[in-house]
């Protein structure tokens, strides 16, 4: 007998992929499947023990259930038509508690232009296991892979909040705004939908494992390299304050944390116009090229970025 | 402060629906959601805990756990076509065991001819919540709410053996076939999709909660009443045979017990050619009628149905 403990959750992930069928043109290794002509689905689970910092709402913690969901849709480029939510919740739990997890999912949901369509309910430890459902009203879905030596890479927003909030908690910081951005995370999903019908994405991932995670995927799946510019790395201020009171490294936050939903995209540098014309906002952080690995560039000094430890 | 445990799982269940929104043309009350033009989608979770009896294996635990959500599928008349399992494992859990699940849901998928899309796994007390996805390709989903006074009803197959597996297992007899039926339900998929194509169903439900509660669904659904008669209610000789052994009436094996997924549906007397064209097998059981209740027939004698306890 091997327990999973032995294994780790992440090999355990990695060996059901075998178990995973491309249904349609697109398998696992994305951050949502699709089948059929355009369906696109995802799912995610969210727990009491892992996903609820000190000071988090039940509403707070029902929105963070869906919106991880839909920033997988998000990334896909596809748009939103429904959401499952299963919950398993403690039977001692306050009731109230529990139509705030939904008023939570449900906000979020028609945040994102849909709303719940389905669920369950069992006892558990304080579980939602939550599918989000999309369309790609006929765009092509957006995919780790397509990216190209010369492409510009880019965020849609700032970077390093949440990592902040996680901090600010930790540490007893007072300040409100970086523990909402770790609260209440944005699912970009109208962002994703402008890069996917743009037609100049090569490719797109979200960035809730951390953006290191990110670039290395995307190197990978598309057999590429990246150079990132630390000075591009835009950041509230709060950012760089929690970082100094706390004694952690400006870079530890930016890139190698997880838990923000910024999407990261690869595009034709030469079409860009067409992102602008859609007033979509975006930093540009980097460029594609072919040496095979993510490196970042830091006052004219090179160096490796790995996988964040997210 | 109201404990969930105080409410109640299925009045929990019920205050949720309030969350649920029509999407598209179907809500929340029937098996399953309808969105866009003809996307089915079900969420259902199950647990180590209700839903592990002695002697089942973890695949065929694997398989009910997507079994019964490619039943609420079957009960609109959706063709499968994706799977998603969220699994919530114990870490002490052995690694075969999770992969001979994996396995398990697998193989129904695949019985139910699609596969599964993606998932997710964390760390639980033993969880599996799963989603189906299916389509309509074109045909009206099977409802509730649209039996007749006159129309026929039916199912899909004989019932009880999931109840007797269970008798079996609490009075220790040995009987295999029994415990099969009650391990490795099999989702009436295809039978659900020759009845929506058929045109001649009028409503149609999964026997998940039971012959009884069925009943009593599709009546209060329809605004219709149903008589059943005994004599009617196809079973195999072990469901006789364990009845007895136990000294349960049958009565309760058949109409009172939950946990089989035969589909009941209703249809018009006058065009029943179609469904026997279509070498469907299935049971007339009762009629439809304008009484508001589900009555039973039973040697000239009428008593009422009730909902099932399970």
């Amino acid at each position: 007998m091997v327990q999973i403990s032995e294994i780790g959750e992440r090999q355990l992930i990695e060996d059901f992929k075998s178990f995973i069928r491309p249904e349609g043109r697109v398998g696992p290794g994305d951050d949502a499947a699709v089948i059929e002509k355009d369906i696109v689905v995802t799912t995610d689970i969210v727990s009491f023990d892992r996903h609820f910092p000190v000071g988090m709402t039940y509403e707070q913690f029902g929105w963070y259930a869906a919106a991880v969901n839909f920033s997988d849709l998000a990334a896909m480029g596809a748009r939103p038509i429904g959401f499952t939510a299963s919950l398993a919740l403690p039977p001692t739990l306050d009731s109230q508690n529990a139509y705030d997890i939904m008023s939570g999912i449900d906000q979020c949901a028609e945040f994102c232009g849909t709303g719940i369509i389905g669920g369950d309910t069992k006892p558990g430890p304080g579980i939602v296991a939550g599918t989000a459902i999309g369309t790609m009203d006929g765009n092509s879905p957006m995919l780790r892979s397509g990216a190209q030596p010369g492409d510009i890479v880019a965020v849609t927003g700032p970077l390093g909040g949440p990592a902040a909030g996680y901090l600010a908690i930790e540490n007893d910081i007072d300040c409100q705004d970086a523990k909402d951005t770790l609260f209440m995370p944005i699912p970009r999903v109208v962002e994703g939908m402008e890069l996917a019908s743009s037609g100049v994405v090569t490719s797109c991932i979200d960035l809730s494992d951390g953006l290191g995670t990110a670039l290395n995927t995307i190197c990978k799946a598309s057999n590429v390299g990246i150079d990132v510019e630390f000075s591009f790395l835009k950041h509230e201020k709060f950012v760089d304050e929690i970082a100094e009171k706390t004694g952690t490294p400006l870079e530890k936050l930016l890139i190698g944390w997880g838990g923000e939903y910024e999407l990261m995209f690869t595009a034709n540098p030469n079409r860009l116009k067409k992102l602008y014309d859609a007033e979509l906002e975006f930093s540009i952080i980097g460029m594609v090229n072919d040496s095979g690995e993510a490196d970042l560039i830091r006052d004219n000094n090179r160096s490796r970025i790995d996988y964040g430890e997210y």
